[in-house]
């Protein structure tokens, strides 16, 4: 484990994104993000992530030429191809365009389809909220997971994301429909621990928090059982009716890494046409500030709203370093050299 | 328990209805929807309400009178005040109302603030579908789940409704953002039965499957632990924001019973501005079959997807009679006599 910069860390993987063949802008802005998505704590789509992509590009996978292209514009909501472009500024565009039609119809849609991995999903609340929208984002994805009552994976994770902002603080969700990510359940098992709650099933069928033996089965646990399981189903379906796109089982045809064809949208909102700014940014501290007065449960010093921990995390590594593993560190200088 | 026919059961509830006041056209809508709930097996928010819907109209909590008024037209999205008035009417008018903004725009998104209890969330997701539309709604509630790791109620448990449609079976997702609802506790405590996960901590903070401890303790667990809760937290955020209306902190003063003064929003959508009838059909229909020829877990023998098993239900009611705990039956008699 070692402590590297903001600056150092985006430089090295803008370089890496530079030798994949990316251009200067695509190469910044991704390298930013992913540093960003790592100074927040989410490692698995930040710096862990940083030589898949590159692998992911180098096997035409992601196809750094490609553009998004308009299919359809019906006002209020329009549907683009992402090409098989770069899921990051696929996804940064298509966010852009909906805060456009926001700023022009109080509601901005964006339906995404045929696009790759957009990497932190939560990416997309916080530029939202960054620029006093409030929004709702989702993706499908590859399957992953088991139905509720079924052994095989024929859903994928599928993350949803919230965002509503108030300058004091916003309230931003990120969420797959799988309890835990098999990231989660990787890193827990390496330090020989078990999962705090139930995580899957086993490859008899019993439910455990052993992280290998979920591994090995692939039985993944959706979140809440039966909901997050239906909700996975039912996020897969909005997202191909929106964008005209493929659902989880045509992804599953595709065969180029995860993400890769997956179908995307970017719902937008300008709270200052709704209620107003006062009246939002009073709204949404009521909100956090009647969480953060709850009374703590047994062994709890504090009750957190959520957005609340990331944005004490990137406090926490823009003043003292981002802590990464010495070997992934490693393998993003080595593409970088 | 006995078995009451459709007809039977609308028709009792409708007297009853008119007893409390209620207009013809009022008690028939309201009835309709309530042995709708009923007869596809959603007990707790048809038959089983009748009797506190007809108190709430007997204290003034819910206003008869009260007709939705528009607060903001903004093209694709409106916002309406619901006055307090008939939350099943009310929620229905702004459904239709979203319904007609998607006809004209594909998007059609309706804000209702201040309206009373909607029962079943999911009547909204499958009128939408009835009709041939894809809708996202959900409500915000009072107070009545904790926030993930605290002690009391802060959170709405924020019922969350999506619904694409098929004619060969729309996929149809309603859930609230509790693990289980109030109502099947007191159901599995009566039978003597436990929980089949846990579903709250008792009043020592233990995590349990007793229903009765976490009825006792009220610290019932949000579905997916840390995700129910954050997602209780967003959802209610936007409802307050698009609806320009109530967070469940200001509800909580209000004290007119559950839901008064709640915010709700539905988001309607247009698959044939979109891919068009064909393409979205055939799409729904390769994720429900994906779903139904899953292998099943030790011990099933079917993989369902969201809204098979109601329709079913529905199915076997309309048939067979619509079986009704007789304490219930009794009461709603004696509401119509």
């Amino acid at each position: 484990m070692q402590k590297i910069t903001f600056e150092e860390m985006k430089a090295t993987i803008k370089k890496a994104f530079l030798n994949a063949g990316l251009s200067e802008s695509q190469a910044e802005i991704c390298a930013h993000i992913h540093t960003e998505s790592t100074s927040d704590g989410v490692y698995s789509h930040g710096v862990n992530r940083v030589a898949r992509f590159v692998d992911y590009v180098n096997k035409g996978w992601v196809d750094i030429n490609a553009k998004p292209s308009l299919v359809k514009s019906l006002g209020a909501l329009e549907v683009y191809d992402g090409n098989q472009g770069i899921g990051i500024t696929n996804a940064l565009y298509a966010l852009d365009k909906a805060i456009e039609l926001a700023k022009k119809h109080a509601v901005g849609i964006i339906g995404l389809r045929n696009t790759t991995h957009w990497m932190r999903g939560g990416t997309y609340g916080w530029k939202a909220v960054e620029k006093g929208f409030a929004a709702m984002c989702w993706t499908n994805t590859e399957s992953c997971m088991p139905a509720w009552g079924a052994k095989n994976t024929r859903l994928g994770n599928n993350p949803f994301v919230m965002a509503v902002p108030s300058s004091d603080g916003s309230i931003v969700v990120d969420m797959a429909m799988s309890q835990y990510a098999y990231g989660k359940l990787q890193v827990t098992r390496l330090k020989g621990e078990k999962l705090p709650f139930p995580g899957g099933y086993d490859k008899d069928g019993k439910l455990t928090d052993d992280p290998g033996s979920i591994e090995e089965s692939m039985r993944i646990l959706p979140t809440g059982y039966w909901k997050g399981s239906s909700m996975a189903i039912v996020l897969d379906a909005m997202a191909a009716l929106l964008s005209m796109g493929n659902p989880t089982n045509e992804i599953d045809k595709i065969q180029k890494g995860s993400c890769t064809g997956a179908s995307q949208i970017f719902m937008v909102f300008d709270p200052s046409q709704l209620g107003g700014k006062e009246f939002n940014e009073q709204m949404v501290n009521s909100i956090t500030q009647y969480v953060n007065t709850s009374t703590p449960a047994e062994g709890q010093k504090a009750v957190f709203y959520p957005g609340e921990l990331s944005k004490k995390t990137r406090k926490d590594h823009l003043t003292n370093g981002i802590p990464v593993d010495t070997e992934v560190w490693r393998e993003v200088v080595s593409l970088a050299n």
